[in-house]
Order: C-alpha cells, then sequence, then structure tokens
C-alpha cells in the first residue's frame, strides 16, 4: 500500500502556517511501515484541488487530505473530492441531527451553514470528529481510498489515530505486522548532548528505529519496532531501551504517556500531600500545569502569582530585608517565597519561581530563573539559566519547575 | 509568474523534519507578488524525482526545489533535473578549484567525493552559496526555470534572499507588484457564523480575497489584495475592510498583530490601571496570557489561584454564605472572587474565573465556565458553556476570560 498526502489551505501557500499535519502522518505512515512518496499542498481552488486529487489517485493506493472540510464557503475539499469521483454531494441525516442537538444542548442558536459540515460525496463513509464539528470522510475513487480530514491539527491527529490508521493498516492486509513504540522522557540534558549519546544506535538500524524528539526542554526518546506480533516487536525493542537507560540514567523520568505532571501527582498522592505554587516571572504557568490532568484538586490547591515585588511581602511574608540584600531574583528570595506559599495555601508541598523573563533591562539578567521547592522533608533550591526569547524561557522554567518537584520528592 | 516548490528528502517523506524551508520560500512569494499554487515533497529516488519535476515544469513558469545536491550518493537532485532536461552533467572547473582552494587555505585535505558539488546540468548557472558547500543552479527546462537550492535552511535562505528572489522578480517583469494583507481579529462569533456573515463577499472577488482563520475562540478574517503598489493594494482592500468591520461590529477587537493581551495592556496604561486575576478552574491560565508580553508588569500586578474552595473564602473573603447558595461554579462566585483580588492584590481591575474544565462528574457541569470582571467603574459577569475537552475549556476560557476584560473597560 502506497499513501499520499495532500494538504489544502490558501495560509499554507501563503507561507503563514506550516504543514505540522503532514510531518505527523508521515510519522505515522513510517511506523506502520506504510509506504509514502509524495505530498502536495495545493490552495482553496476547486480547479487545482481536483487536479491534485486526480493525480494523486493515479499514482497512489490511498490518499490523505488535511483541510477545507470546515463550514465556511472556502472549504470545498468535500466539493473537490466528489467532482473527482464523478458523484454527488448528500446530505448525512444522522450527522446533522447530531449536530443541531449539540448547538441547542450548548443553549445557542445552530447557524444553518454549519450543515455544509454534515454533506459528504455520495457513498462515502463519515470518519467521527469527537474533537470538534467537522466530521471527515473516506471514499473510494478509481480504485484509491480518499481519506479527508480536518486541517485543525488536535481534530486530525485523533481521528488518525483512532480511526484512519488502524483501517490503512487494514486495507494494506499487514494486520499482522504490528508497530510499538516506546517514549523514554528525559530532562537535564540539551537535545544535540542526547543525540551524540545515541549517535551509533541512531545510524545502526531501520527496524527498530531511535528518533528524538525535543519539547520545551524535555527531550524524548523514541524507539519503534516493527513485528509479527507485539510480543515480538517489544522484544525487539528491549535491547536497545536497556541501552537507552543505561547511558541517560537518572535524566529518564517517564516513559510512554508519563507526563511530569502525571508523576508529580501520582508521588503527591502516594504520600497524601497536597502542593501549591508561589510564581512571579512564570505567573501561574507552573500551576496551570499541575492542573492540566483530569482530577488534580485530589493533590493541587492554589497559587500565589506574586509579579509586583510588594506582593511578594503583603502575600507571601518574603522579608524585606532578603530582597534588599540578595534581590528578587535569587535562590534566598525563591525559598522565603515557597516557605510562604506552604503557610498560606496550606499545602505540604510548595514550588516557586522567580526570575527575569526578559527581554532584560540588565542583559546579564534576562533568562535568569531561581526556583525553588519545600517538601515536609527538607528544601532543593536552584537556579537556571534559560536561553531564548521570552516565550520560550517561560516554558522551558515552568518545565524545570515541575522537575525539581519531582527531584525534591525523590530525596524525601 | 507562477512558481512551484519542490522539497526532496525522504527524512521528510519519514516525518523527521519540518518542511519550513516551503514555509519560507512560500512566504517571500507571496510578499513578491508572484503566484504560487502548488508545493511538492519527494524522496530520494531518481525516478519519482524525475516525474515530478516533470509534472511541475509542464505547469509552472519557475521551479525552486530545495535539498539534495550535498556530496554524499543519495543526493541526485542534479542528475534528476538534468535528465528531465535532456542534458549532461558537466564539471564547473572554476567552482571546482574554489573549492580545492578553500579546503587547502584550511590546510586540509580536499576529500574528492566533494567535486560532486561542482557539477551541474550542462547550460546551468551555478547560485553561489556563501554559507555552505554545497552551490545551488538555475537552468531552463522546456520553458520553465528550475532553481535547485540546498536543503539546509540557513543556506537556502540566504541564497533565496540575495539571488534567487531578485532574479525571480525580474524574470516576472513584475517588480511594482504587491501583495498586502489585512487580519481583522474578532471574538464572540463561531467560525460558521462569521462565514455565514460574510457568504457574498467570499464569493465576489479573486483579487481582493477573503479568508477565515480561528484559533482558540479568535475568528481572524484575512483580507488580501495585490496590485501595482503597496498604497493601491489598500485601497482595493479598504472598502472590504469597511464592510467587514460594519458587519462584525464590536466582535473586532484588533488589527493585524494586535493580541488581547496587548491590546488589555494599552488600554490599562492608558487609564493608569493596574490588574490581577482570581482562577480557580484555570489556575492561572489567565495571569500567564495577560503576562506573556514584555513589560507586562507596568500593568499586572499578580494572580490568586484558588483552586481548593476553603482558598476562595480564605485569601478572597468570598463568603460561605455565597458558596452555600449559589454553588462554586456561580457568577456570584466569581463576583466575589473579583472583589477578593481587587483587595488582596491591590488592583483597579480584577478577572476572575471558577468553572468545571472537566471530565465532570455531573455531566451537565462539565464546561460550564463563569467569569466576573470588576473595574472601578463597574462589574460584569458572564456564563460560558464551553464544549470540548479539558484543554480546550481552559483555553478557550482563558481567551473569554481577556475578551470580558476589554468588554468591561470599553463600558467604562
Amino acid at each position: 500500500m502506497n499513501v499520499e498526502i495532500l494538504a489544502v489551505g490558501t495560509e499554507l501557500l501563503l507561507g503563514q502556517i506550516l504543514n505540522t499535519n503532514a510531518t505527523e502522518i508521515a510519522t505515522r505512515l513510517a511506523d506502520h511501515g506504510i509506504a509514502h512518496r509524495y505530498q502536495g499542498v495545493v490552495g482553496d481552488n476547486a480547479e487545482r484541488m481536483e487536479e491534485a486529487i486526480r493525480n494523486a489517485v493515479e499514482r497512489a493506493d490511498a490518499l490523505i487530505t488535511t483541510g477545507g472540510i470546515g463550514p465556511t464557503q472556502d472549504d470545498i475539499t468535500r466539493e473537490a473530492v466528489a467532482a473527482v469521483a464523478g458523484v454527488d454531494l448528500e446530505l448525512d441525516e444522522t450527522y446533522a441531527t447530531m449536530m443541531r442537538d449539540r448547538w441547542e444542548s450548548l443553549g445557542r442558536n445552530f447557524p444553518e451553514s454549519n450543515l455544509r459540515q454534515a454533506y459528504r460525496p455520495s457513498g462515502a463513509q463519515i470518519i467521527r470528529n469527537d474533537k470538534g464539528s467537522a466530521p471527515g470522510f473516506r471514499v473510494k475513487v478509481a480504485g484509491c481510498w480518499v481519506i479527508s480530514l480536518p486541517g485543525v491539527p488536535a481534530e486530525m491527529l485523533t481521528m488518525l489515530d483512532e480511526q484512519v490508521m488502524p483501517f490503512l493498516q487494514s486495507e494494506a492486509g499487514v494486520d499482522d505486522a504490528v508497530v510499538v513504540s516506546r517514549v523514554l522522557r528525559s530532562w537535564g540534558k540539551s537535545e544535540a548532548a542526547v543525540g551524540e549519546l545515541f549517535d551509533d544506535l541512531f545510524h545502526g538500524s531501520s527496524n527498530p528505529t531511535v528518533a528524538f524528539l525535543a519539547s520545551s526542554g524535555v527531550i524524548k526518546v523514541r524507539l519503534t519496532a516493527r513485528a509479527g506480533t507485539e510480543e515480538a516487536a517489544y522484544e525487539m525493542i528491549a535491547p536497545l531501551e536497556a541501552e537507552v537507560r543505561l547511558r541517560l540514567g537518572q535524566h529518564i523520568f517517564g516513559t510512554d504517556d508519563d507526563t511530569i505532571e502525571c508523576i508529580i501527582h501520582t508521588e503527591l498522592a502516594e504520600r497524601g500531600w497536597k502542593i501549591g505554587t508561589a510564581e512571579s516571572a512564570t505567573a501561574g504557568i507552573v500551576a496551570s500545569r499541575l492542573t492540566s490532568i483530569p482530577g488534580s484538586s485530589a493533590t493541587f490547591r492554589g497559587s500565589i502569582g506574586a509579579y509586583a515585588p510588594d506582593l511578594k511581602v503583603s502575600i507571601l511574608g518574603v522579608s524585606q530585608a532578603t530582597l534588599d540584600e540578595h534581590g528578587v531574583v535569587s535562590e534566598e528570595t525563591a525559598l522565603e517565597m515557597a516557605h510562604g506559599a506552604r503557610r498560606v495555601l496550606s499545602v505540604d508541598v510548595a514550588v516557586s519561581v522567580t526570575g527575569s523573563a526578559g527581554p532584560a533591562r540588565l542583559e546579564t539578567d534576562t533568562g535568569t530563573m531561581c526556583v525553588a521547592v519545600v517538601t515536609p522533608d527538607g528544601e532543593l533550591t536552584r537556579t537556571f539559566r534559560m536561553p531564548g526569547d521570552r516565550e520560550r524561557v517561560r516554558a522551558y522554567t515552568g518545565t524545570a519547575a515541575l522537575h525539581m518537584v519531582r527531584l525534591a520528592m525523590e530525596r524525601s
């Protein structure tokens, strides 16, 4: 089976957004051992879209399109697919009713133009969209499956993983070819350092494979193997995983979907501890991450965003003497902030951040971030110098603060 | 002139890297008013590369390829272009000598394999590469300029900006054709509703054009025009912009790069007001957005993340009677939270959020979000029912809370 990707959207041709969808789909196809030889991008233009679809249908066994299936008049992918298939569009009554019901249940008027999304090329099967309103569809055109998904990445990815990849795998007749991946999550080493560490493994083999993904300071090492059974695939990964764990040691904090937020939540719950934050430069980023998982109220109580220096004194009880002697951006101030948060929020564990996210007035200060963690068993403080712009500095500091919480609990 | 882009590289088809080159080139083409209707990606495979080049040459006036011109055996773009052009490769003696000299001047032995890079399709002109060793080239194939550049972004971009764009503009004979865009940002209407509102405008014209982009509840209406001069292009947009502003009215909150965070910051600074937040379900999302812009300390003081109900009482001074009578998720509680934040944080404007981000224990509650804003001039409260999962509910609520701040200030 040979699959092509066609991304639809004039904003791609104008360079306004990156085509991350094609990369995500390509990764899945590679993981599943499905051949993928061509990607295209075309604008919201009927004639050119039809030509692109027609060309792909001639070459490929399946074509995945992304974008152009929303409710507005410039969303014309379903019309283009129907034209190439030589069929009409027809209304999916079930979907139409479901959409109306959803809007009514939210107490809002249903815009009739939304009905566009319930149309599909005659004979096409609907691909459910649980994260948005535009369903996808699949239809066979001259021996090639055309699979149309939305352009919104979160919606597209869920539909791809839950519905499209299983379908393609079964169509490819490789039901017994199982792809498994193991992701080892590490923090505290740069992407370049991790890459260098695994240079030999990376070039060693095409199955299993080693890949690296970096995101806000976390480096994920992804091991992927393809085999007849899940068991056999995991057996192929096992020695590689052991080697990676050996080389990265304590830098590895989680496996697969273990996020640092989940790990902290579990560790706190096991000890019966509650957590809170005191944030200056991050102003709530750490707290919003700790509450990103459902059920976080079992371990998270609250946060104090003390951005103005006087609030560090009035709410968190940081002493003016500490501020005068060590400055706002210091481990001493961070530590007093954390102690203050423990008291004011009535929590067992408090994490605090104070720093200069930039762009700084004093260049030497930019990206200097002090983090403190206080637990019932002790204290941990550290100063980070984060590179990059304001957004990057704040995001990386949020990640660093969470890992400091993990490290402080590991010691206790 | 109509230009296509073909990115070459198996790593793109495996999803290992993002095709940022296509986005960068597309932006330049749009800026220069050069039509760009198609992008492709193909692997390091001679047959498929030749087919992709042949197809593009038939459709376009110029084709820019990126990648596949390095020194290794899998770099075969120059062979593929020569094959489609029906010419041989020939050694560029000048370039070969230059390369040898460069290596010798660094005191290193010249690897003979590097000589591959000094070959070009017969008749092609070399495009200098000041940042790397692989030169590009351009050659006319069946009336279409094929312009081959390296895949390394920094090298490609420099060659593009310094040599390729000036060449294309002069070839296009449109030194004075300019494309301008105006983005009108709106909040409070769904993408479908906005689309419906502009149905007639959308079908009205191909220049200027109207497009819609949605992101976390904000709908951007983009107007784009092409003309001889910037002034003339903006003149073409003007009546369309007036019409869009008329129809969307107060839903429009910003133009082009105006974010809601910047607008709030400016409005607060003009009035000499400071702001703070009291957040339950969003736990710092609103505060972290308000501090995302440099200089936010001039208007933002702090936040109270009162996730646990008792902290709403102990820190923010919400009365137990209000919690008992109206519940934690109520406009009454939100209002008392905002008043509490004004007091505790010593701010003029406070915005509060309380709600159930889900997945809820009681299904009716999920996505119910109450927002309150208190300014020196008055109060504003509203209840939202946000669709989607936890992450989406929280992100959309963050946006909604910021827009409530704007609306509260507009009234005052």
